[in-house]
């Protein structure tokens, strides 16, 4: 009864007992697939445009720029033309073009002037163009505001977990560190649980299984930080052999929280480790160094480095 | 004595008994008439302004850029139109009209520069409408990105709550999901309280009764969640029917928090069920399935789907 | 000892003994006055425009438009003028206001070329100008949005606290409401404590006494809430009449903190009553009505109004 | 065993007991030396954006701007200045000014159109010039702000620690000033820690020890705020005199957090003292004063201030 409650607490229910994959993806979001009608709104457009790359975002705008310049262009063109001012195309093509690119300068708002509106249609259409140009750059604006402001993944996983020796016996332990050189983040807290398929009543159901850590929080994160649940006679892992964790499906699933001081906030970040990244009898070899000032070093290209023991 | 304290800790204190509606709208509003002086502040405007729908919200500019615009065409008219080089109209209603045209391309700053200022007057007038014209899109961008920034519910609720058989007895139960696709909420927390008429020294007093939780907090919210209280000996609803819910009026409130990982924050959703939304003796029906790679599956569309079942 | 500690803890010392006037301004600040060197900083001037009226902030605004463009027109004067083409002024004044107005035309980029730069060394001023604007126009935007996302006093105080018949004895009270019609604070937390000049070995000693409240946090705040310290034995102004509190030069410090559902942060609000600021046996008048819909209605106007009792 | 763990919970772990220079540097980073490979991605740069002086920032988007107009002159010149309306220049370099300063008047979109587009390909460039600049400046405007609402340093520590007579001992002690004259911070919390070698199986051991205060938070902190750890048999550091803290190296580690009321947000503040920068037998001098109008004033400057005592 107890542990059904535990398991709850973790929001993931026994549902998921039959899973063949991991549960929580490298990326920190869960592999689960949600089944839903359409809800394409504003929310979901402005996240997917401040979490896409850089390059399709600008390829984005590129495209909205050039086609909200062809809409346009076709408007001016049944507007008739000959309402716009410094056309001197002769062609039906070129007389487009220069449409098109009186709608660029337009839009942009750099009206040079050569091409200029000369009747009251035309003046219309680009009094409206150049209040969609600036309402189309604010939203930009904006959007590029989100994207600076979001906060990121700000920690670097070691890319295995290890069961070390530890005092008498053994820890299962994983590495992490602050991925931003030049911010810090204060007061981090690790949870840990494992998620494992145990055998009740004759049926294998997936529980979740806190692990009691070491050390649950740390002031200050300069540097890189071990995680470690000795795995004692309290531990899940209690007995458990790499061929355990294996028939068990075991994945650790880890949440990390703490304080962000360069944006002053509170951020997060979601791991796991399923079994086969796991690495037994291994060791953490030290990241620290010292250079010629007397200063300590960590070498975060070490991160992930361990070494066999036995 | 104990009680009355329990219901402050609510806020809204005892004065709504005889309220004859429900306390908490759908939208998470409180329904509460407040009387007032008016107190229209930027502050309120402003959040009017990222509240409203984008359609209205659009409206909304395009009618203060047709206003603003109709001002500074008038203060040109009346400031003298021969010094506004590049008039061609004949009539009043053309030279008006091309006024209207130039205050467009001044506060938009694309300034074409065919109709432009000639006089001291007229380029004092653009002056500052090119000013009003900057300030005016400052301010549109501000909004914009609060409307992008703005944390906006993400709780989908069953339609119905209901009362399930669970272990021996019964539970009170609805389901929530998030709603958004692609944004994770960690350690969300549920807070429910029922208010219902009860009788004191014969009197009919609204009371506000917390129920408790098999789980108030879960530290992953990747699926649904079913929120459950059991209806125990200490519940406030042991031994109450759907008629008894029916004459006490009962309302079921929720309050949800929990902190989003896209935007860093801390949210929180307002919810209730009245007595009429609440459906005995049934059954949710599981969202779960599992697709042809094991991955789990979860049917949001059924969200508020149950069975009856006694 | 002990009181020494919970003197501390307020964060006042000791050392305001002898202030003559209320620590806590109405406003909600400190009374206090900072002498220092001048640190006229980049984020002062940034608090200052955030925290100014409108009315002064365009004012600013507007003086600061004026100030750019004379600075840049007398660059262009002496730059000189024969490289401005489209000057038609033939005195020394007229071509000064037409350099004046191609600045403004420049600064706000809206650049209508009637006026525009015919020689390098205008051409250079004139692309600093329009960098110089480009980069204001920014400022200003970031500064406007400062505006509107900076969290606001939103809670309205009763003009008086009172002492209420209260039970078999007295309790002190206040009553608040939420300034704010569109948004909502949960989870709303008080800490009153009075400030009083205290005898001790013969010296009066100011002195902070935390007052126990009846209610300390409040779930939902949907209307007003009446703040309630029941005057016990245990209170600090046990026995004390308004004579005690105009001779102790007692004020009554507020601190309210709570999360803001509209912005999805904490808010918090600082307050205080002096001795002459508290009504002794009044009872506060009830804001709640029904109106025909049988909605709970509740009048702000009256948050303030009591009547005496006793 | 039990020191380790409060050893560990700091976050810098033993690795540092050989480090010869401070472990906090005065502006709260952390003295330790990353070696890793270039990540040098957009958050990166963000950040470098909005924490450089401004001098810097401004001087950056000046070259910037250099740049940009260099690369489109160029662009224009090869794809043939025959399409550029409006060039006079008769050499080549008068001709590339010219191009150049098309070029400042097409990406501040000013467009003054004396030189204009005249070909379809000098149209393109222009088109894409204009989309560029105003790219650039949406993302300056997010930049901008970006400086404007980073949290800041906000607290001013005394130059130097002393050790004070305290009732029949001694206690450690320093002194902080909130450093923003119109902002408050609500509910301030200290933790102090001192790091020192300690003698362990002939080993020297950097330890890190939580210094107990006597008042560990404020809730109003409208003054300056002595931090008091008073130095009784349970303190790391009785019995210990000016020479113990120099050869064990000692280093005072402090950790600041409150609620800053302007921005609505948690802030936080490290700082440290080495052995060097604490006075021993001294006294802070206090700051306070009374002006003519009976209001307590504070004397910021001489906040650092102190006498020795013995």
């Amino acid at each position: 009864m107890a542990n059904k409650t535990e398991d709850k607490e973790l929001g993931f229910g026994t549902k998921t007992s039959a899973q063949k994959t991991r549960l929580i993806n490298p990326d920190g979001s869960f592999n689960i697939k949600r089944i839903e009608q359409s809800r394409w709104n504003s929310t979901s457009i402005y996240h997917a445009l401040i979490s896409m790359s850089w390059l399709k975002f600008n390829l984005i705008i590129f495209c909205y720029f050039i086609v909200i310049n062809l809409i346009f262009a076709v408007t001016y063109y049944f507007a008739g033309l000959e309402g716009l001012r410094g056309i001197e195309g002769e062609t039906e093509i070129d007389k487009f073009l220069e449409a098109f690119f009186f709608s660029t300068q337009t839009v942009s708002t750099v009206g040079f002037g050569r091409l200029s509106p000369g009747s009251h249609s035309i003046s219309i259409i680009a009094a409206i163009e150049s209040l969609v140009g600036l309402l189309g750059f604010a939203i930009v604006t904006g959007v590029i505001y989100g994207r600076f402001s979001r906060p990121k993944a700000r920690i670097i996983f070691s890319k295995k977990a290890i069961v070390a020796p530890f005092k008498d016996g053994a820890a299962f332990q994983f590495r992490i560190a602050n991925k931003m050189r030049n911010s810090q983040i204060s007061d981090i807290e690790a949870r840990v649980t494992v998620a494992k398929l145990e055998l009740e009543n004759g049926v294998l159901i997936r529980r979740f299984r806190p692990l009691e850590l070491e050390i649950k929080k740390i002031i200050f994160f300069p540097m890189t930080w071990t995680i470690n649940h000795p795995i004692d006679e309290n531990s899940p892992l209690y007995g458990m052999t790499a061929k355990d964790l294996l028939e068990s499906d075991a994945e650790f699933m880890i949440l990390l929280s703490g304080f962000d001081d360069t944006f002053s906030q509170t951020v997060s970040s979601r791991f796991s480790y399923t079994h086969e990244e796991v690495a037994y009898g291994a060791k953490f070899i030290s990241v620290f160094g010292q250079n010629e000032e007397g200063q300590t070093t960590q070498d975060l290209n070490k991160i992930s480095d361990y070494e066999i023991v036995k």
